[in-house]
């Protein structure tokens, strides 16, 4: 076949993905091509881990499309759902810095595209390269603080504040209602996020609704003022209202 | 006054209480050097505010003696008591990474001697010296893993199995039981560091006292057998008996 002829065959580039990353921010085009390299997309179906806790850690990843749980299991069985992460999202990437062993484990909660990128590169680039060091000291303690957040929103806002948090965190910062949202994923799952049990989270989401008048039908949820439902969710909570949680 | 008859002045030494921060574990001597000549120390009375959250952060700390509470404070004038400090803890290193703004308060909850080491230093140390961004990096990971600790064990264990696993980790990770413990500070503090409410702690801990045969009298403890505690306590964690939170 002649070359001019040749099917277009869509190759995935892995690069503008990377760039975009806050732990590539400081990164030399040359080093980013290395991981660019190295990169390979991995596709999952709904149900499937990608790895469980206590797995070498010999890659990490960046979410290209599609919802991954990330967990933690108890010895008596149950499942402490940690983070949720999706498109843009890179996890696991601590793992270098904790004798190399996953610390929670990451199944696909419906059909996921996710780019792996080998370990051993970025342990490398820390080493080598001060810039990156400090990029991902950046990135780490943006996620250190909003832990810390998540630990105080644990500890002090009851059910019923915390899945308005959660909805609210789904708007936009100057968006004023009413506004038409979308659930990401499944109600028990944002239950298990949010360290309800089922009961507890159906309560909970009726007590929103006569607290703030949204109204819940399958997935879609309308607020009608962001206004009330601020003044409700976040007068638990240290941050005022638009917090950096929010896009 | 001759030399030989001056009085002997009391001078302390912050080079061995730095060395022993992970931070400075592979600093150079010169580098905890330079550290130590700038470092203070800070006297506070029972109740003292170190600093307050969002205050300007132009120094970190190293507690000497006594406990310090980080807390955040909510809009409605809650507090999170978001972690308890005490002899060789460092605290607010991480803010020369979040805007040089504190995202806590810090109080002494008695006499306290804390040292006050200035961000500035820090900040250049991490810049200028791959192997402090490094450790720095290590000390932040390790933190990190903590707190996705704290929250799987808010999410998942009740409120006796919380108060449990607190007790666990005042003990030593061979110890069998009998153990007599002091509690380490006021059980309305420790209800607060566990996120919860004064009249949940006191329920919870009959529960305990029924489910594990412990005695409580005053701030004394006494806990039978380490295994009774451990069964009941961890069977909620992800962690298995005796974890990395043990001494």
């Amino acid at each position: 076949m002649a070359p001019d002829t040749a099917p277009f065959v869509m190759r995935f580039d892995p690069k503008p993905v990377l760039a975009r990353q806050s732990i590539f921010s400081r990164a030399s085009e040359a080093l980013i091509d290395s991981f660019a390299q190295a990169a390979q997309v991995v596709s999952l179906k709904k149900g499937d881990t990608l790895f469980l806790q206590d797995d070498d850690a010999d890659a990490f990843y960046i979410v290209l499309s599609g919802w991954v749980k990330l967990f933690r299991e108890t010895l008596d069985g149950n499942e402490a759902v940690i983070d949720m992460v999706t498109n843009g999202h890179i996890f696991a990437e601590t793992a270098i810095l904790e004798d190399s062993v996953h610390s929670f484990g990451a199944s696909a909660i419906e059909d996921v595209r996710v780019l792996r990128l080998p370990s051993a590169l970025l342990r490398k680039a820390i080493t080598e390269d001060n810039a990156m060091a400090l990029s991902m000291l950046t990135s780490l303690s943006r996620h250190r603080k909003r832990q810390t957040r998540e630990i105080e929103s644990l500890t002090l806002q009851n059910a019923s504040q915390r899945i308005g948090c959660f909805l609210l965190r789904l708007c936009h910062r100057d968006d004023m209602g009413p506004i038409e949202l979308k659930l990401p994923y499944d109600k028990s799952l944002i239950a298990a996020r949010l360290g309800m049990k089922s009961e507890t989270f159906s309560r909970a989401l009726n007590k929103l609704r006569e607290e703030t008048g949204i109204t819940v039908k399958g997935a879609t949820v309308i607020i009608p003022t962001i206004d009330v439902m601020s003044s409700f969710a976040c007068s638990a909570c240290s941050n005022e209202f638009p917090c950096d949680d929010m896009h």
